[in-house]
């Protein structure tokens, strides 16, 4: 099975791309962020997501997308672009009839650390660790989107352990 | 000058083309709302409306879209689907050129009735007037998507006197 992971937002998108099943090592097949200028347009700037989402779903054919759920509770100032941004990425998921998960935050976390808190350097270890990586992706929202594509794969068979930490730590599943 | 305002929603999305110029009659073009079934996922109700917009823009090509600013701290129910929705509306305008402008719903009240904290039923009835309409246009997403399409057209000649209305409302802009 094979997973684009799209960490959305407007000044950088991150996707990543993971190919394995559960139960098995999983690899990476390939990482980017897409960044937009701020001295663009928000619809330009939406225009060069779809863009970069489309390039790499041509490239890679994933069999599912994985998209970060957006919470309108979520950072004021960049909430809007990245809700934007992930409904970019739906977009261009659903016109090719791909299966579409969104996973929240503490999911994914739960789902590679199986902590539902733990903090962007433990994913980053994680998922640098999980794709046996010689170094951590950078940017965060890199890392992030792998660590998307790894929760797909993994939720397979694994809900159970996830719904689990999610719920050890508090979760804040809506 | 030929626009298309667009209210955004994942539910109800209006759409509303008028034509004319600042100090003449302005006309209606046409008036459309594409609604989405809630059992739909939110990527399959995306595509919906990005077909919707794509196929009133090819009809009725206009010279530049106008868009409603949504906010962060708009009805948490439903902003992340109306933000969505604005970006796939942002996105379909930008692919192909078109100048885009985004009103603010205090910027389009001001414009249609010299009040930037009227009511829906207000909006409605100038919208009416100024576009010698036998019958309110219904529902309200309708009225509003030819509302903020009247508002882009006046604004070119009459930005004064909307800022002056929204400062009186002691407005709500960002």
């Amino acid at each position: 099975m094979r997973v684009l992971g799209v960490d959305p937002g407007l000044t950088r998108c991150g996707m990543g791309v993971v190919e394995g099943d559960v139960g098995r090592p999983l690899r990476l097949v390939d990482v980017n962020v897409v960044r937009t200028s701020s001295h663009l347009s928000v619809p330009e700037r939406l225009v060069s997501i779809e863009r970069g989402i489309d390039a790499w779903l041509d490239e890679h054919r994933p069999d599912a997308v994985a998209i970060e759920r957006v919470f309108a509770r979520s950072d004021v100032s960049t909430v809007m672009g990245t809700a934007q941004a992930s409904g970019i990425a739906m977009v261009c998921a659903a016109r090719r009839g791909l299966p579409i998960a969104l996973h929240t935050p503490s999911e994914v976390k739960a789902a590679v650390s199986g902590n539902g808190r733990a903090d962007k350097a433990q994913v980053g270890m994680m998922v640098t660790r999980i794709l046996r990586l010689d170094a951590m992706p950078k940017p965060a929202d890199a890392a992030d989107a792998l660590a998307l594509a790894i929760t797909h794969i993994w939720r397979g068979g694994a809900q159970a352990r996830i719904d689990a930490a999610v719920a050890a730590a508090g979760g804040n599943r809506p």
